[in-house]
């Protein structure tokens, strides 16, 4: 089955947007069994959209685009796919109506997002008000999707994967799989698959590096040589493996919380907010997650969160005994039965001299226990510092609950 | 002048990395002054390279290409464009000379980093093996960059955007500018521009919308039409625009408390630590963010903001009375200048059946001043509710203190 995806924006030409877009549906079709053979980057003018999905009708079975579905004067693609596919453009009732249902009297200026080519079939948009379009010729099918990110993703994981599943049963050519590692280098991690390859030749491998976790998308004909593999890999760094379908620790712990009914606070200084803000990104975090104090200044550190005064000045901000004082002090002020803390220097301004910036204290531990506590000094700029401080402060809490 | 980038490897096609280079690359020629006109993503596939290269060469001046360039066998770009080129692979010894000069003795093993077609300029690596290729063609000119990021971002700097420059002198042929909104919808802006653009044809217009922002890109061949558009538009919302080079609120209003010296502290509840983690991602943030608290659970926002449990009780979480007590709350606990308080419902779980999943209730001010209250409610599904919760906050605090 040959997969094309055409990315319709200007905003993509001149790189006023990275395509994030182009990298998830990318490694959606790579989990479904599928590869995609080619992506096209066009801007949104109606002779280029013809021209490129006319050409690519020719050689594809499936063809996603994404973009120039919203209402304003620059998005034209509706009109391009109705020429394409000899068809005219119509005020689909059934969309008006959702439009209606959701934005009430404003769905009078949405007229235009209700007019789609008359043999599209509408996929309602729960997030925005351009509804996707799938259209067939001859066993070739098109999907068109929104290019806003939240909503292509929405559409394409609630209608279109479902979808395509369905209609493409018997064709998923290989099986995929992966495995999330934290606290493991890819260095360290090329060193174990070099050794695994050379006995599964027959297994593809693929190293995602995240800041601090690592995913190993695994590629094979059979599912015996593919277990084997995984079960190889986890025997490598058995204490760093972590379960989680998108790869993200948050997600792991997040359902140990619910499943184990168990509460958490947190205490962010460095990371600023950022392990809450991926925790409550989930939903059903409200079920075990209490709250964050994030006492970005030494001031609040004291007064809010009660490190002493001279802990911090024989110490400073960023010392073990200050976060254990910060582990405490969640315990004290909230009935978390688990809690994190976290201090450190993002950089690129240093307010301690004696310390070098990435450097990092962590305290995790259970209400009553004596707390675990880890010190990292990174290298990099202050956001790879932060994403480095996030993913090891999750893992220090995964290793704890695990 | 069409320029056509092209981008060579299977991991981008698999989704296993980002695509940074084709926005590095779009935004680099925008600056530049010219239009790239497409991007194709392909694998590393010779047929496939010769195919699409060649297409791309009948209808483009210029061609960019990156990735295929490396030492291992999967690496099949230089053969591709000898026969495109209709010319062959010959050692280059300047090239050997180069890679010897740097990588002594391991030189050996990299010869065939310095084989390339005969025909073509080689450009110097001066951070790893692969050389950058020069080749023209019937006044076409191709050049081809390896693909990873440090390696191509340098020899386009240092050596092809120099050279572009010389040889395409006369040819920056517009000028390019942007403006960002706030609490401003996609169809209110489509009224306005299309409107003004009735009047300026001359003036091209892109919408790129993120939640609760949106950016206007302006094209135009003259300065004249394009400030007068951007004035027009100004005008527009007035009480909506803002300045930041990226488009985000929170740079406009990091630099605004950093121009002031003023200081900021939040109350964040339903956006779970966003807004705090948005702003300290950018450095210097230490100025004049004090800190942020998470309240997530009513046990929180009680025993450590102090909202009454009487307020809880009668108006509920998500009210006006308790986002008023928790933005006071933040000026008794810490010394802040400005506050903002934030609590809605992100849902989809609902635990407050009177009001429905979206509602928000914003406060924002400064110390001893009428607070400013908003109220919202979204539609849409968790993410997009605590995107749109994040600007419609950071809005409100930029319209407070402009």
């Amino acid at each position: 089955m040959r997969i094309e995806l055409i990315f319709i924006g200007e905003e993509l030409l001149r790189g006023a947007v990275v395509n994030t877009n182009a990298a998830y549906l990318g490694f959606q079709f790579s989990t479904l069994g599928w590869k995609v053979s080619q992506q096209t980057i066009i801007p949104d003018i109606p002779e280029i959209i013809k021209e490129c999905v006319g050409d690519a009708l020719k050689r594809a079975d499936l063809i996603l685009m994404t973009g120039g579905l919203g209402p304003t004067l620059d998005d034209c693609t509706r009109k391009a796919l109705a020429t394409l596919f000899d068809t005219e453009l119509v005020r689909s009732e059934e969309v008006f109506a959702d439009l209606k249902a959701r934005y009430g009297n404003r769905a009078i200026s949405l007229e235009d997002q209700a007019t789609i080519p008359r043999l599209a079939k509408a996929l309602f948009n729960p997030v925005g008000t351009a509804p996707g379009l799938l259209l067939e010729k001859e066993e070739r099918l098109l999907v068109a999707l929104p290019g806003v990110p939240i909503e292509m993703r929405t559409l394409f994981e609630e209608k279109v994967r479902p979808y395509l599943l369905k209609r493409y049963k018997e064709r998923r050519t290989f099986l995929a799989d992966s495995l999330s590692f934290f606290a493991v280098t890819e260095s360290e991690m090329d060193l174990v698959i070099r050794k695994v390859h050379a006995r599964y030749p027959e297994v593809e491998f693929g190293i995602y590096p995240r800041e601090g976790t690592l995913t190993i998308n695994l590629i094979a004909n059979h599912a015996q040589p593919l277990e084997e593999v995984k079960q190889e890999l986890i025997r490598a760094f058995p204490q760093h493996q972590f379960s989680s379908v998108n790869g993200k620790l948050e997600e792991a712990i997040h359902a140990w919380m619910i499943a184990h009914h168990k509460t958490l606070a947190l205490a962010e200084s460095c990371t600023g907010g950022r392990i809450a803000a991926q925790l409550t990104a989930l939903a059903g975090s409200s079920q075990y997650f209490l709250g964050a104090f994030v006492p970005y200044s030494n001031r609040l550190k004291e007064r809010v969160l009660g490190v002493s005064k001279q802990t911090l000045i024989e110490h400073g901000a960023v010392s073990e005994e200050v976060v254990e004082e910060m582990l405490l002090s969640l315990f004290r002020l909230t009935e978390a039965e688990y809690g994190l803390a976290i201090t450190g220097l993002a950089g690129p301004d240093i307010k301690d001299e004696k310390l070098p910036v990435g450097t990092l204290y962590i305290a995790v531990g259970a209400r009553g226990q004596n707390p675990r506590i880890e010190s990292y000094c990174f290298s990099g700029n202050r956001e790879k510092i932060q994403l480095l401080a996030v993913n090891y402060a999750l893992g220090a809490l995964y290793r704890e609950i695990n």
